[in-house]
């Protein structure tokens, strides 16, 4: 879905390319300024170093002069916001609104732009009226200071998220192939423990304190492998080598 | 819940700074920083910068030398990586492992902490393999340079999003009767352990084979509570003892 950024009369270069780079990490690319401080501020060398490779969003950007030039193909508008507006759009958190957004009950917009104030003053009231929501981020009520491309990098976030994502983070091979033993295994993989114990002066049969029945319980919560009960097997071994020795 | 977000050899103050900010926005304040490279970072004028008020998470930010010391009270690790290690901690999008280790079918840990590696190189590999879960933030496949402050920016978001956000009571943990030991507790059994596989043949220091990171797997699965860290710690005294007996 197109999907674009707007950001209005931002007066930091760093925080443009913080920005860009923001939105690149989350798959999108579409940034448009509206009457930012430096007419110049895609070729900084402040926004060239926070956009950190980004340069490809610089490169595409749009800088027009009013919000109206920025907003062609979209058809919902999210204002972003620390403090909802009288007669503004309804405030609501953004991930329950993107949820609800893209809901089967609703018909899907064509295109949504997110709009960003300045760092010092954050929307004017005209430009949240005309939005379809004013998303406010959750955060601390005795400290909303979100730095501004922090905040385009949880609507990214969420946005991108409520899109499907990227897909599946691939699983570690080795992690998808650890199946636990079974608990015959575990119980074998035990009393050869217990021998090795008994071996090392550690557990006296004769008064075991239940310490089988725990290091039971603990391995239990650990589910080992076969190839783990196959080390642990290992170490009892060489206790009871070592314990052999020892006797000579 | 006791939340730590931990950065190791951080190379960037403006970046410290960024990072305060992102956190106490959404509502933690334990940072510690692990062997940053400006000693005086918490001072510098970058730092207090790209703070923007939230210098009290600066004031009250720990410098250490080692992992270590800044994980005394936390049972959970969470390593932040873009890419998965062999032997290491399952990967997993920060959203479902917070609900999972949240949800009620599970202990709840003491405390978490998140670690975040370098600039330029991220986490190494023995960091990783402590950690009980490698959070990969999903980003662009294409394109997952997520800047550091950023990163922490979302992971404090879903974090707390995960807790009840700030409208909610987070919902009160169930009575358990046992309690996680931290982490810096099972680092100082798996030290034991280690100098006791030695001591009986069973670990080649020269080649090591991954055989301790397996085991930190292993014992972070099974999440063991201060009592059966004593335990596993008699093991080992009891091993390191016989060894030496099998010297003479």
């Amino acid at each position: 879905m197109l999907t674009k950024f707007v950001l209005i009369e931002t007066s930091h270069a760093g925080n443009v390319g913080g920005v860009a780079r923001a939105m690149k990490v989350m798959g999108f690319d579409e940034l448009v300024l509206v009457a930012p401080r430096w007419a110049n501020v895609l070729k900084r060398e402040e926004t060239i170093q926070r956009a950190s490779g980004a340069n490809d969003v610089l490169a595409k950007a749009r800088i027009v002069d009013t919000l109206d030039e920025a907003l062609d193909g979209v058809s919902h508008l999210c204002a972003t916001a620390m403090t909802p507006r009288d007669f503004g759009p309804p405030a609501c958190a953004p991930r329950e609104h993107f949820s609800g957004l893209l809901g089967s009950d609703q018909e899907r917009p064509t295109g949504v732009a997110f709009l960003f104030g300045s760092e010092r003053f954050g929307m004017r009231n005209e430009d949240v009226y005309r939005c379809h929501a004013c998303l406010s981020i959750p955060t601390d009520p005795r400290f909303g200071s979100l730095n501004l491309a922090a905040a385009v990098q949880l609507i990214a976030y969420d946005w991108r998220q409520a899109l499907g994502g990227f897909g599946q983070v691939a699983p570690v091979a080795q992690e998808a192939a650890r199946v636990p033993a079974d608990a015959k295994a575990v119980a074998g993989m035990l009393q050869h423990l217990e021998q090795a114990l008994v071996a090392i002066d550690f557990l006296d049969p004769e008064a075991p304190k239940k310490l089988m029945p725990r290091l039971n319980q603990l391995f239990n919560r650990a589910a080992p492998s076969e190839e783990e009960i196959h080390i642990l097997r290992g170490v009892a071994k060489a206790m009871l080598q070592t314990a052999e020795r020892a006797r000579r």
